[in-house]
């Protein structure tokens, strides 16, 4: 047969890549716990026109669109926000409000894969439903801080704070009063990073805007200040104890998604070198539209996959995390006595030892091959990098001990199946 | 807008459900883990040829396939054998063999749905490559064991016991030596228990198979007995500490998938009615037929969502895991002083102490309404049974101490924030 192969953009995780993953994804979740975020998961297929419905019409490309057997046109999630706005407006009503919730899944992208960007991967959200407030917009920021201190990516970090609420108000101001164009510009500025002013100005006047308009909301934009509920949620934000320095108020930022209407926020880090870690913002008619009660909303994506390709790249955790899990092998000294393949008499007991050090949450393993002498035995433990040898042979049996060999250090000595628990567990 | 709704056979789990899910995947994981299985995962999208490839033409039609932007044939997964045989096929040679593998990942079967049948669920599977002798079959059903038992599932459970091998061998003596038709008894076998026998006779002399024949199938596979190999695998998990008499040898048992080559087991369980609760067996020849080099495979997968809906049907943890994770709510005793709606001078207090839970690995919320009095808070609290309330007014300000509120007991006491962590912690 032909030799099977990945799509491309789509990826294998191999253990060590999973220890990773699991780091970190392990810190997500118990940082939301702790801030007090709710779980939640949705289908990874929903309805294309639910879909659809809120993007812009570049995310509309990017969406896996097709058909199923029922001829329903379906599509897998592009993210979590609109899957989310899809289940608190079917589950209006059951829901006790204020809810935070947190959800971590898969989602997929049909872009251009490319380094950094794939077409399935990890999304991780944090939201607060259902309080209009400063203080949500500030607790969301801190447990973002929490997560981006445990990650041991916050010396060159800082979060990026914008407002759609500055920005349309200045647009307003400036008589662009028209809801369609009010979001183009917010679309526009979102590139401002990626492709410079210019670009920018090129792209709004594409679009019908004025040159002399969109210089002049470039140069009121670039000067406003912080409404007062901006504030609030930057002094908030400090009494939960992020560091002041660490909030800039960023009066360009804009963030791509049409919905937000508060608060638009992005984290950055200067060292390593990739740039937005999390973003998000608040975006209080999204639930509505489809379909739900009146829910004012603000929450956080953050970039999973980066971070986790940093950790690898830089081999961040390469000591912390271990080449694999278990902790023990347990061997035969001599796998068989009769020349026949019968299996060796000391099966029993080093079964028996197996089981006991797993009841003990050891992580342990035996070697499988019942005909393998020691030394390939001892070469499988020390090619996976299995700190302990347990070596059984017949006089272990006799005398109802096990010899542990330390890989690591190369020395070893015969103790009783009970003492092996504390040498293993603490060590 | 229309009101969105979930695609047919596809399921949201909110918080109470993602609790009894985090508390059955916990389980695995961990047990995984210390019988040395190694986390892998791949894509859930894969090459439709790769997918349709090893499995009977029932299950071809059961499988979501559509073209991507790029025109290519692709699909969903539809379960983890064949994604983890194109995995090893494209990793030969840089696998450090024998391989103890687990993964934990969604699934998706354009089946009809029905009670316990779902078109997305969570599949979960373990699975040793590389290994032939009987041993490796034990381990797998030994850590099997384990989990049912700290699922509380091994009263009435036992693992039932067939063999492709007994059968291939049967057939071959009665001259049904062509592969597709051994294989087609194999899979008429596995509706033995859904459609009784007499079905399984007819369908059988559809594919051409004479009934005299039949008969003579059934009666000698009826006495059948264990093969040497299948024989040292029941005394190996034995010896690996699985009680005898739940290990029962049912020639009979068959099991679907064409690519078994040895052992076949189902884990099944007498109350409640959920019957089998996991199955699998030995597949020796499905890597290579993926252009691998010759992997021997012997695994289980487990019945992850039948699991999860006997939990909360029968509400089986319903006081061991509680409505939230949230321990605390820090609640304002005065929440705003002056008419106007700036905040509340308690605020900067209130906030210290809520990082000061979390930073102590307590889960805690503050009620984020600024306005609302404390009865709305405690409601809140009590609604959402968060067992302590922190309540902060003036006096606790003054004096540097919170009153802290046990809503269970109904009990309160004033302390300082230092004894509030052993309070809440450890009750």
């Amino acid at each position: 047969m032909e030799k099977a192969q990945t799509l491309k953009g789509f990826r294998d995780f191999g253990p060590s890549q999973m220890r990773v993953r699991n780091f970190v994804s392990q810190i997500f979740r118990t940082t939301f716990e702790i801030f007090g975020f709710e779980p939640l998961e949705t289908p990874s297929l929903e309805y294309a026109k639910t879909l659809l419905a809120k993007y812009s019409t570049d995310t509309d490309k990017e969406t896996y669109i097709f058909k199923d057997l029922g001829e329903r046109d379906i599509g897998l999630i592009y993210d979590l926000t609109v899957p989310t706005a899809r289940y608190l407006a079917e589950n209006s009503g059951k829901i006790r409000y204020p809810f935070r919730r947190s959800q971590m899944q898969r989602c997929y992208r049909a872009e251009k894969p490319q380094k950094g960007r794939y077409r399935e991967f990890m999304q991780c959200d944090i939201d607060i439903f259902g309080e209009k407030g400063p203080l949500a917009d500030a607790e969301v920021l801190s447990c973002a801080w929490e997560i981006v201190k445990k990650l041991g990516l916050d010396g060159g970090f800082s979060f990026k704070i914008g407002s759609r609420e500055v920005l349309y108000n200045l647009l307003s101001d400036l008589d662009v009063t028209d809801c369609e164009k009010q979001m183009q510009v917010a679309r526009s500025l979102d590139k401002l990073d990626k492709i410079g002013q210019d670009a920018v100005l090129e792209d709004l006047s594409k679009n019908g805007l004025q040159i002399g308009l969109i210089k002049q909301i470039f140069a009121n934009l670039t000067n406003s200040s912080p409404t007062e509920n901006l504030k609030a949620i930057m002094d908030y934000a400090i009494l939960l104890g992020i560091p002041k320095e660490k909030l800039v108020f960023s009066p360009t930022l804009s963030r791509g998604a049409d919905y937000y209407t508060g608060m638009v926020v992005e984290g950055v880090v200067a060292e390593p070198k990739i740039g937005s870690v999390l973003g998000g913002g608040r975006y209080d008619n999204l639930i509505k539209s489809f379909g739900g009660q009146d829910t004012p909303a603000t929450g956080l994506s953050f970039g999973f996959e980066r971070i986790c390709d940093v950790i690898l790249e830089l081999g961040l955790f390469a000591n912390a995390l271990p080449n694999t899990t278990t902790r023990a092998l347990v061997i035969l000294a001599s796998p068989f006595i009769s020349p026949q393949s019968s299996p060796s008499p000391l099966f029993p007991y080093a079964l028996k030892a197996l089981s006991y050090l797993r009841k003990s949450d050891i992580p342990s393993e035996i070697y499988l091959n019942q005909k393998a002498d020691i030394a390939k035995q001892l070469k499988y433990a020390s090619e996976k990098q299995i700190p302990y040898a347990v070596i059984i042979g017949p006089d272990e049996v006799a005398n109802n001990t096990v010899t542990i060999k330390d890989l690591g250090k190369r020395s070893q000595k015969t103790i009783s199946l009970k003492e092996v628990f504390p040498l293993i567990k603490f060590n």
